[in-house]
């Protein structure tokens, strides 16, 4: 089974491989400028910080259904101990299991191949189990810091969140990007809010599952004219699933992060933002979202934190 | 065995139980307000990011001395799956266990409890291995984004590093004040450079460890003068090791974390910084260091940015 | 809340303290001599090995319920790779993490305690997060090989399996034995089988788990008179779960563990051994169930294996 | 890089694939029959059982040497956590995470590859990082019950243990073997004891890794000719390390897992066992050594016993 046509179409249209060189291990985040940085910054005006990570809990959005990506297992190796002996300072420390997809994250550019390609054009098989990504592993990932724009899309059609299997089109974002009164600019991280995290916070991790609303194969032309640096959403899958057309899927992994080698983030929990933005009238701010530099991951949790 | 007079009179000058309420569980992080959030993003000039945090691998800071603390081990769960039939769109996926203190990270304040309690006045034994932290877990702390201050200690005497077992006086913070040109203010976060890290980068672990410059149990009362909301290091230990008063294990621990109600900040990599605020002339800037929300954690690794 | 007298009794009428001296630690494994090893090699009679572990998957019995008890989560550190060059021969390599007492395993003396104490009377809180267990340890169980007896409760009573919530009490076992036709003798390890496990064999781990069969409060007191070593079943609770007497939970882990110091197993899977045993015509066997020797663990996985 | 025609030559000599069929997945276990264990319980007369495992402990034989093969890393998930309420019943659990071939293990016969096959002459490519192994899984080794016999060759030289680098050849193995005064015969499980572990148990786990005795590249040719089931010794490497043929790594592995299907076992602490043997005259004896079923796996920790 091969991808279909309309997929190679695309990526013809979207891929920047050797635009940064053949030595590039980090795409779109070469988008962010020194000045880019500088503008983020201005956008920081009422000194509020609000974060976007969901909490890491053994009761996380992770089912079941993806084989591997376990939800944090966190335990206790020391409690209040008295390490140097009795009535002396105690310490408590901690340890963690955890999948590295299986929370607030960023995808790294290595988390998705076709055809036996990574970004840039390199062989999928320098990724092994043995010594994880050699090339575009998270912890090449340079200082995620940049203008964070967040396109409201459930907000802007007036809706608390989007429905289960709705396809978020170009048109959407445009319409989002009017409704937030901001133009996306090169170099910015784009947030886009669907909603239906807000299904996972009422308790419900299978329907936030399943079916899920996101972006369509259709975004990420948008995404690549704008000259976007990353993406991150509030869905698990990120892209509209099932998916649009019939047996092409995660195409939209396919093309964020082999073609236009752009990082991808999900579960990230934008309603907080979305209040907070909506009382500013203000929906560009200074983002900071640095993955844990894990060595060779194709993936790693995240806190952001968006600065208004 | 009890704890020596010296460390009362000093926990009495700077504790902090009930000043920002009987129910609060963040301590100094409360010093951060709008305008000091703003503030920081004024310091914004060059658009330069710098990363403090050490790659996450196997080969990492721990030694193995401290029992339960292991290095990031990194195994991949996937490695480039079909996972929808041959020829579709392949996924890398990746797993992790680790320390929560054993690379960069904070200490949440139950990190460390002392006469059976923990910040304010609090009875230890709410952490248990059970659920963690029941109050002052990491996922506790308020968005850590302030303005930071780089206090170059070893930089202001001229020296690349200061010697293991160098105890950093308040008088060496205000040198590196001085040096700096800057006046440490309320709400700020002071990361203060020793130059130990130096010797893990060189490829010596163990002599990273033991013996290490940090800390004199006299500096908690600078910070406490000075309103500082959190301090970091470029140490394994975070204050001086082998301990400056015999029998005194981890004073500073106990008088930031259970006193004080101030997460501290451990195996940060200062260098690149310190190089840059010295190209620069700026040792102030925006820092964003959010710790991994892991519920009721006692420490949390982070990769924080300082922007310049 | 005290334990009710009720209790107390039962736990004076089975107590084994000081029984095999204050330093033991392994209590009723004490029971098992060389001349038991011998009668129960002599049991093997067709040359019959039967397997008594279920598979050690992420899909296994745990649901969830109870914290921090994780089916087995495996990972792959090496897949075919040429460690020492490309054509030389390959390597694959796997990792685990997991809770000890998730599948089929032992429970040590120290999975439980009540009133501040563990076997033979040491304090519980010789127990801590550092250390695990410095008393009665997993690693500390002499060598588990004996003579087998297994007690077909539900086979006894010509049911695939005892109806959830249904109490074993020893008018059931004492039916079992004479349906096997063997007296049960001092040093055995007894298995008791409900068949509830069959519900999880056929992919409901949710019914397997609540409500359950399991035994009932009044037979440790049977097993004591027996002189029984260790005893093992089908079913996640090991005992009546719910339990039979209000507010008094999990009362035969308290007798065996804490009382009698007799190890317990649980979620062994004894259908194939209950044919095998039936198609033989005989219920007694040598068995071989090694527990993992984790240093100071309170349980342990073990590959249980019936020889007739 | 092509293995040299000497390793094809034994290869020949000693394949074993499609003996038992093309769907064979447990290769020379088949050998042991119901005969065989009639006679392996016809070895118990003593009533004397001992342990071959070592303990598992965070500063277990493991130095790091070999990637992501990690030491047990064990931690408490409760520590008499009164799960139902004050005074009730408490329960204390654990969790590990843990390389299976870190310990006392047997090697699944997908632990190695060459040539692109595993053994029976599958695809290497049907073991993945995804879903591990899907033939000949650890989980597929028959119950592993059979006769063992000690080869002590450090015994039968008068030795302690061997010399590092000392290749065990099978003209040393019919040495121990009249030492021992027992022929192996078909079906039998060996252990070969060459006396290394003593310098862990010495407390010198890098003395013990290497260099180390172990088996030559000519004993596959012995076994073979024996029928036997299994081998395990008393080594990290199995083979002579570093090996007797300059660039032809780990041929022992590649001939006895791959070419035979036999399974091999390390780590296997021989010393008590060559104690009690020379005491009872007899190197025969029952053996138990069930490995964990991990699905999938590659390998598994072992506790076997000996049973004399």
């Amino acid at each position: 089974m091969a991808l279909p046509a309309e997929f190679h179409e695309i990526a013809k249209q979207v891929n920047n491989w050797g635009r940064w060189g053949a030595a590039d291990e980090i795409g779109t985040l070469n988008l962010i400028t020194r000045e880019t940085v500088r503008q983020a910054a201005d956008c920081v005006r009422a000194g509020l910080r609000v974060p976007l990570a969901l909490p890491l809990r053994e009761d996380g959005v992770q089912t079941g259904a993806i084989p591997g990506r376990i939800n944090p297992f966190h335990t206790m190796v020391q409690v209040n101990q008295e390490l140097f002996g009795p009535g002396t300072v105690a310490c408590s420390d901690d340890a963690v299991t955890m999948g590295l997809q299986a929370g607030t994250h960023w995808d790294a550019l290595t988390h998705a191949s076709h055809s036996g390609r990574i970004y840039n054009g390199r062989p999928a098989n320098t990724v092994t189990a043995h010594a994880g990504a050699r090339f575009s592993g998270i912890d090449k990932a340079a200082p995620v810091v940049s203008r964070g724009v967040l396109l409201d899309v459930a907000g802007a059609k007036g809706l608390d969140r989007l429905p289960g299997g709705y396809a978020v089109t170009p048109e959407d974002l445009t319409e989002a990007e009017e409704h937030a009164g901001v133009t996306v600019r090169s170099g910015d991280i784009v947030l886009v809010r669907t909603g239906q995290i807000r299904l996972y916070l009422e308790g419900d991790r299978h329907a936030y599952a399943f079916p899920s609303p996101g972006l369509s194969v259709r975004t990420p032309q948008w995404f690549h004219s704008r000259e976007v640096a990353a993406v991150a959403n509030d869905t698990l899958t990120f892209e509209i699933f099932p998916p649009e057309i019939e047996e092409l899927w995660m195409p939209v992994h396919a093309l964020h992060l082999v073609e236009m080698g752009m990082h991808q983030g999900q579960n990230w929990n934008l309603e907080p933002l979305s209040t907070a933005c909506a009382q500013e009238g203000r929906y560009a701010f200074l983002i900071a979202a640095m993955p844990e530099p894990f060595a060779g991951a194709t993936g790693s949790p995240v806190a952001p934190v968006a600065v208004l």
